[in-house]
């Protein structure tokens, strides 16, 4: 368990393919929604666990780094690390791989919130997972606490303002 | 042309929702993605400005936040501004509303590249912009310049770390 989760498995399909011939952008995060999805259904919450319970989880925030291209027909595969857990939040970590040799695709951080979507008056809110689905959350996130920090998470985008150094223009 | 671009405007799909009733969240991605392309196709790099200059733009990092859940068959439109430019690269931000009474739906942050696939040789390698493009897009990137810097640019994900404080158990 102190292992990496395999959370998806599955091949670059022809309909996630764009105009530069590779697997697109946006495709990328359908492949680790499904791989989250994989996550949810092991803490309880699959369609059978959300229909018990009422209770789901919506995402915050995500951020994609694309390592390498990759075509379609490639199989591929998700591993997942947990890298932190509070009353209502889970903080995961995606990166994909081919299958055959192992090499780094993408990476994705991904922020999920708790939702409880039973009260039709309010509409969903968030509240503390369930106390069934911590127990199933908690040893998973706690197993992963010691494996190394993904070298990918915790980053933020930035490039020089163009005001300040046009060097676009002065390569010119 | 110091205003935000609207790059792209359309109606929440039938196929973009899942389980939780709502756009899932990578199909706000595929919705950023085309709002990308439609800024790809101003700066001449449309099908045939690829297909005469062999170069285009790959995804290297995109970070997303979603403020607000939509349902299928809501009017939705994509504000575009531009960050910053270098030789290379360009940093954008879109930002996701509801036609009807402009609310903030999700923002999404992107870094891409510059990309000459001319070269079957080599494959798609980095490559400055060519100097028709470059003329295309420094106007837009300095006519952005001036505009308040979004609150969600430059942003990183964090959560404490599980052993260090696991509030999720001690809320139990």
């Amino acid at each position: 368990m102190r292992e990496l989760l395999t959370s998806w498995q599955g091949v670059v399909r022809a309909e996630w393919v764009d105009y530069n011939g590779h697997l697109n952008d946006a495709y990328y995060l359908v492949i680790f929604s499904y791989a989250s999805d994989a996550l949810i259904a092991r803490i309880g919450l699959d369609a059978a666990g959300r229909a018990a319970t009422g209770h789901t989880l919506y995402t915050l925030e995500v951020h994609l780094n694309y390592v390498q291209e990759v075509h379609e027909g490639v199989a591929v595969e998700v591993q997942t690390q947990i890298l932190g857990v509070d009353a209502k939040r889970v903080h995961l970590f995606h990166s994909l791989h081919r299958q055959d040799n192992g090499a780094l695709l993408a990476t994705n951080e991904q922020m999920l919130a708790n939702i409880d979507a039973s009260n039709a008056e309010t509409g969903p809110r968030t509240a503390p997972f369930l106390p069934a689905v911590a127990a199933l959350l908690l040893p998973l996130a706690l197993a992963h606490a010691d494996l190394p920090r993904p070298a990918h998470a915790g980053r933020s985008i930035a490039l020089p303002a163009v005001r300040e150094r046009p060097s676009c223009a002065s390569g010119r």
